[in-house]
């Protein structure tokens, strides 16, 4: 299914509960083609990945944000302008390592989960794994090799809801022969 | 995974992008999952259903609405309310039978669509279908059986999207005994 290039920026401002109830209806499918959590973990982080890493040129045009000069301003605009856009929450910055390379966000409530409980015999699910993927997918896209995963969760019992983020290494770009 | 009966109403407003990704790999799971576009479709229109059963709730608590007085009030408030809460979009009604028991929702522009084509060996693949399911399980919470379906979409060549739909029958509720 590929790329419209003469789609607008305009956008639909919608509530968010169709939306959870229609990844709830994902989430179910992939527990039901998978045969444990492990897989359904995966296999939702890595299509957030491949949503990730379309909806980065979508965000960069509706945003007119530039390149970052650093991984704390980076951090930023995803919690303020991306998660705002995209889930209507900001969730805040912190627990920064002292190398500056690793950080948390806190998700006070998070949209995904809404209507939801976790069965006993899904213990291991990360329910929202699909947040990691799209983040690591679209940081990729503008050159910085992240990790991230859940740390906390409220669904397991957690009081609030944590995603961490390691950066890794900034991707080199393609030059093209004889640039430099 | 039940529903939690504490939960506020006060609710996300997000852009619809990350939903209509979000839709656009559970419909490519789905036709990884079923043999044919038919099965696909039938499995979007259920999710749907299901769905729409829970959306009712949050539906009538956010927007007030009481019963309405007839079908026409009813197609009103699915396109001037509901799709607007829930889509960020207001499709015109229209197209009205002569009995007053079927018509048309014109949607000018679908979020579910955007970024999306849909590739030749899918040709039966009615993409958005779980939006009729959506109207279907809402509407039986609310003692009204319809059928719904889509007429016309964009996807595949027609100049809008339609979908029709059908009163059938006002479905009777279950009086305690003794009562008239």
């Amino acid at each position: 299914m590929s790329r419209q290039s003469n789609r607008t920026t305009d956008s639909k401002k919608m509530n968010s509960e169709l939306f959870t109830l229609t990844y709830g209806a994902l989430v179910t499918q992939l527990c039901k083609d998978y045969e444990n959590d492990e897989e359904v973990n995966k296999q939702l982080d890595k299509m957030g990945y491949n949503i990730g890493v379309r909806l980065i040129e979508d965000f960069l045009a509706r945003s007119s944000i530039g390149r970052c000069q650093d991984f704390r301003e980076t951090a930023d605009v995803i919690s303020k302008v991306a998660f705002k856009m995209y889930l209507g929450i900001t969730p805040s910055v912190t627990n920064w390592s002292p190398a500056g390379d690793e950080l948390s966000l806190i998700l006070e409530s998070n949209p995904l989960v809404d209507f939801v409980e976790l069965p006993d015999n899904h213990s291991s699910l990360v329910y929202s794994n699909l947040l990691c993927g799209v983040l690591r997918g679209a940081l990729e896209m503008v050159q910085m090799a992240v990790d991230v995963k859940f740390a906390q969760d409220t669904l397991r019992g957690d009081n609030v809801t944590e995603i961490r983020m390691k950066f890794i290494k900034r991707i080199e770009e393609n030059l093209p022969a004889g640039d430099e």
